[in-house]
């Protein structure tokens, strides 16, 4: 899955992140995960995708270091792995929030959000917004993308 | 691109923007885009993608409604095609922004960040965050995830 990306797009931390993740199993993975689906047979079911394809994409993922593989073993039987996320898998939640809320805007299913992502202490919705240090928030219209020390060239990204 | 969600999934809109977006082609090509670079020969340049390709996938975006194509033509010659975002494509700025959090986060290039996300009117760098309806923010750590109407069960959907 690494070392794909063109030496221009290296420096590119959306593009290196699309080499982990890029793929639609590889988030829909971590999604399931993350709402604790963590078994080879229950995400084989859920995601009714081929085992050998999703024993490939959860060895990579572990590999990338954004799920953990645990053994489990059930009496009488073989042991198992299940897989959790690491600190780096948790940190995806924010990509899988702004997916859902472009998915809930541009492809809406006509059933209303699959998902609400909520403040778990009192229940209420949140939303994944852009905000200044002051804590205010920014509308999409407001926002910037200028190149940052990281960038191949030195000029402002916007043209 | 549409059509190949299981029927558990096509209520999901992860699932379904994935259908969309979910191709590491298709959002290094909204990033560049959304910096300016709207023509077919710049992307094929910068992303360093064969023509067939990006073909494919500007053909897709603009089939999905992602980008639109305008004919331009430069005097003397034929006319060529460039490509701008439709408002479904500007919106999927969260999604970049998120994935590019990440990267900087957990797979760094050591040089900083190529991209930085700003306040278009003072320059000062902005950040994509939960926040609650008052507007204050919250950490991943107390973000839930539940079901909503579109779901296909009604269970919670932690575990």
């Amino acid at each position: 899955m690494r070392g794909s990306v063109s030496p221009a797009n290296s420096r590119c931390s959306i593009a290196r992140s699309l080499q982990v993740v890029g793929e639609k199993w590889a988030l829909l993975i971590v999604r399931d995960v993350q709402r604790g689906h963590t078994r080879f047979s229950t995400l084989r079911a859920r995601l009714e995708v081929a085992p050998d394809v999703l024993a490939d994409r959860l060895a990579k993922l572990v590999e990338l270091g954004v799920l953990e593989r645990r053994g489990y073993r059930t009496p009488g039987e073989r042991e198992r792995a299940e897989y959790h996320l690491t600190a780096a898998g948790t940190d995806l939640l924010p990509v899988l929030a702004a997916l859902a809320a472009w998915g809930d805007a541009h492809v809406p299913s006509g059933f209303g959000p699959a998902a609400i992502f909520t403040d778990a202490a009192t229940g209420d919705p949140v939303e994944l917004a852009f905000v200044r240090a002051d804590g205010s928030r920014l509308g999409l219209g407001d926002v910037a993308v200028v190149r940052g020390p990281g960038a191949l060239e030195a000029a402002p990204v916007a043209p």
